[in-house]
């Protein structure tokens, strides 16, 4: 199966309006942070104790390279000789600070020199990784190779160090990236000795006996090394290592065709999608080790749910789709993106969360910090910033939003998959399609197909999908693993789709203590939420939905989707503290709702994505 | 206004039950682990530093004070020479050790004699306060006068160091105490001088000077010191503290008539019941400085709701009530009575409770303490023990119990007051009252008076209650604050009333945050919880209550009350993580619950108060 990439795909409609906020917005504002916060500068690796400069940290070149990664891929669409220079100069001083042997890494290079290769945790790899992926974007982008020659000599380095020589003090990356990074550049160069790193780094993983004698407080499942990875029964661990991990796993396994190992991949799949993920398609729901916790721990308030993971998520799940096409990748890459990785970004570009809670309760937060728990418990922030010391999330939404057009499609010879539904057009390999479609704000999408005559266009019929139409008929075509097989017969054919998109309130298993009593709205693949600040500051614990209820729509400039206005009641307010519960009728009202994705940009506000249920 | 002592009245039913398992369980029990702990060989004044002995804590004196305060209220219906034994060898040492001047207190004798009267927070009045109330107990239970004579030196000796020499570090209690036992020795004695120095105890606090530099880490409205009590609007700090001194407040307004404090005693006492206090009575929900905090802050898993302040609180409601008869004093002694103050005891009366949560989810629990919050947040015991550290609540209950006719009556020349139905016999001032009646089982209650001719009985209309007979027709007697003014026309009459007593459930304001969408289950005066380990093990968060439903009862011989099985649902089980709510029916089923005080009798489990409306 080949994938398209979003270079082959121009889009437009939702995507393309966040796309021109982060290609004009969000890329400037995270290069002036790090500008700024010393990271662009530490690349000359002249830092010492003393130094006027910021002490580098040892995830600072992973979130320039993302930065580099997501300008490149800007880069593709919009030439830009400014944003090139930066580039390149910071290429010059990785090329300068280079060691002989090609080793390259700001901290390791200008704070603790004598600490290369010694220290698992310390994201060394890591950064190698994103480095690796940054050069490989920048040389697609503009066809200029000395980045990514400097670091071919560089993962050689790696080669020899942990696969040749074991001379590191640990076997495998204390945190994974360079195991995905480098099937991209097997891919790009189809040179076996990439493929074969990072196998040997994946099926090292959680036998290594240097690894084993450096875990942290955390335990070796944090960095899903308890067990070997073709064993894993269900996600855990830190969720940003764990989806890192997992696509890595799902390209070999789709490369090598590697049934143990893609079944290891759908086993975390699952578990992550049915028992471990947030409706908005976050994950890893505890702060302490931003981590998977156990089945079904999904608490709101307490939510961590780090964008940088719901990202992971997505990117592992657009990975199992183009190895195996079933709907269920799609889904849950699709809920993620449209609700847990884009709330980690504001509506004008410029702020970022790196947790994304489904709850916000002002008054619970003070009380229980002012009489219960004291400062010191985790409390998601209210607001995005500008800037975080641990700033992973920003320049990985950046690229992100650039590379959305990643997703649409996967093909074989005989069967173009279309996975999602984006206005768009797309042309690779003789073949075009364009997508004429308001989604995710209305089902009906026209996609005209040329160049397939004789070939299958399988469509996604989405999860939250009940009736879809084909030409105003209900869909006849076959149907297998969520996807709907349509001969295309026509040099050039127009399918006329429809996928029926109703509010509906959802339920979660009962086993979610957090939400029980409780539901979401969602309309298509749109998570909403309920902010006070919208809705009179009402108390949101006293407002529950009317599942029979009606629901508004009104589309929003500002958020690119509707908002909902549904029935709902408020509990009535009365003068005594307890009284019989059947003569306390509560009162009608409206709440408005908006797309989660959207929260927290008209202020400080209480908000819910669960509701209680009416 | 009179009162009529527990010692004029003769209780059946379910209080004797409880009463006598209090003499011949809780009371030998509590002496048992006092005298293993040292408490009792204290008394002799020798610990020092190198001793065998466990080190005295300065409120040791309170914890004999009050069991010897219990077993004289046991001895005036049971006389025992072993039991007076005890007693008389513990006055003996406290004769012993009193100094010249008349000091006694374990701890400033024996390990800290130069700190006398020198740190307002460490009990040292309270500690004389609790001696001084046995003293009295146990002069009126055996005539004996040596403890008394020896508290009374002590009194004479804080009132010259206090009052008029102003010489203490300090000038009120920090814990108050002993200004209620004053007044209870002027009642004795008579003498105004014990009424004046409660008094001036009282009027003092939140002015003195020296009391403001000792203030601890919980600030001075922790101790009810910010502002004079007169200007006080709610409960506030500490709430042992805080009954204990409203207690006093109250017996003053009563005795003095002063307005301006009985107005202040009602303030806090409706902040008390109509802001702050949970449906069991229990009140103080911090852990962090078992205080009051806000109004409608009412957490039912990290509920403190101290044993010692429920009843606190009933002691307070009671002399209200005695004060100025309204219906809502005794209502919410009657909630405190049979609910969280006698939660604090187990069935068996062996086993103690000092914090009394309205929820136990061990799951919940686990979880938090795993993933989220470590070990260190506060988590209320889930199965009772039989000593504490701290060992205030033990004694409490002991003395509570064995006290409990105190509450039944009050009057003046033209009526008696009853406040409360118990299966009884009373004889006082020329008056036999009876009451015959399965309350708070049953709503019948046949009271029949005698030497009350030409007088009122002005019964209590419980606020639970919306109809009520007597003798078969409506109740028809002018109503006044809760009370039913009722002629008595004849030498012996009797009055047959009857409280409409139905299951109902109660919801709380919406602004408790813990009850939102929540019912309780109440029957009369009993509040009724559910338990895991009555019903399958269900996971009681996924259990809803059907307010429409019905309730069956079954008496249970070893709780003295029904137990109650009532129509709820389960929310369905699913495989799904996240499904349409419109198409989860829950499933109908039984839930059995029991009176609140009765839970943890029967193993480890599960526990709710507050269950979901369905």
């Amino acid at each position: 199966m080949k994938t398209v990439s979003f270079k082959n795909i121009k889009l437009g409609g939702f995507w393309a309006d966040r796309a021109e906020i982060n290609r004009t917005v969000t890329l400037p504002t995270v290069y002036k942070r790090f500008k700024e916060s010393g990271r662009f500068d530490a690349f000359k690796c002249d830092w010492h104790e003393g130094s006027d400069a910021p002490r580098p940290h040892y995830f600072w070149d992973s979130d320039v390279a993302k930065w580099i990664e997501a300008a490149s891929y800007i880069l593709c669409f919009h030439p830009d000789p400014e944003l090139e220079k930066i580039v390149d100069s910071t290429v010059d001083l990785i090329e300068k600070n280079q060691s002989e042997n090609g080793y390259f890494n700001i901290y390791f290079t200008a704070v603790e020199p004598d600490k290369r290769f010694a220290v698992r945790d310390w994201h060394e790899l890591y950064c190698a990784g994103h480095l690796l992926e940054a050069a490989l974007a920048y040389n697609e982008a503009t066809g200029k190779d000395k980045f990514l020659r400097i670091m071919i000599k560089y993962i050689d380095l790696i080669e020899k160090v942990f696969k040749i020589e074991h001379s590191a003090q640990f076997d495998t990356p204390g945190h994974e990236e360079i195991e995905l990074a480098l099937v991209k550049l097997y891919n790009f160069t189809k040179d076996e000795k990439y493929l074969n790193l990072s196998k040997y780094f994946v099926d090292t993983r959680g036998k290594g006996e240097k690894d084993a004698a450096q875990n942290n407080w955390a335990g070796p499942d944090y960095y899903q090394s308890d067990i070997p990875v073709r064993e894993f029964t269900h996600a855990e661990g830190h969720s940003v290592r764990a989806m890192y991990l997992y696509c890595a796993m799902a390209d070999l396994a789709g490369i090598t065709g590697d049934k143990e190992l893609f079944d290891a991949c759908e086993r975390v799949f699952d578990n992550t999608a049915y028992r471990q993920m947030y409706i908005t398609g976050g994950i890893g729901s505890a702060s302490r080790g931003e981590r998977f916790t156990e089945d079904y721990v999904l608490p709101n308030s307490e939510a961590y749910a780090e964008t940088c993971a719901a990202i992971g998520l997505a990117l592992f799940a657009r990975r199992m789709s183009a190895v195996c096409p079933d709907s269920k990748y799609a889904d849950v890459a699709e809920r993620a993106m449209y609700n847990g990785s884009i709330s980690g970004v504001s509506l004008d570009g410029r702020a970022f969360f790196y947790m994304n809670p489904l709850e916000i309760d002002l008054e619970k937060r003070r009380v229980c910090e002012k009489w219960y728990y004291g400062k010191d418990t985790y409390k998601p922030i209210t607001q995005r910033v500008e800037l975080f010391g641990c700033s992973c999330c920003p320049p990985n939404i950046a690229r992100f939003v650039a590379s959305m057009g990643d997703f649409l499609y996967s093909y074989d010879d005989d069967t173009v998959y279309i996975h999602h539904y984006m206005q768009s057009e797309a042309e690779f390999d003789g073949i075009k399609i364009t997508q004429q479609t308001r989604y995710p704000n209305e089902g009906e999408v026209r996609i005209t197909l040329s160049g397939m005559k004789g070939k299958k266009a399988a469509v996604r019929i989405p999860g939250w999908c009940s009736y879809v139409s084909l030409g105003g008929e209900k869909l006849a075509a076959p149907v297998k693993k969520g996807y709907a097989y349509i001969d295309i017969t026509e040099d050039s054919q127009t399918l006329d789709l429809w996928f029926e998109m109703k509010c509906v309130f959802i339920a979660a298993n009962p086993k979610v203590a957090a939400d029980n009593g409780k539901v979401c709205l969602c309309r298509g693949p749109v998570v909403y939420c309920a902010e006070s600040v919208m809705n009179d500051n009402v108390n949101l614990r006293n407002i529950s939905l009317d599942i029979n209820g009606v629901t508004g729509l009104t589309f929003s400039d500002e958020i690119g989707m509707y908002i909902a206005e549904t029935d709902a009641f408020e509990d009535a307010p009365s003068d005594s503290l307890y009284f019989d519960a059947s003569q306390a009728e509560p009162v009608k009202r409206k709440i408005k709702m908006l797309p989660y994705f959207a929260y927290a940009n008209h202020g400080e506000s209480n908000m819910a994505v669960w509701l209680r249920k009416g």
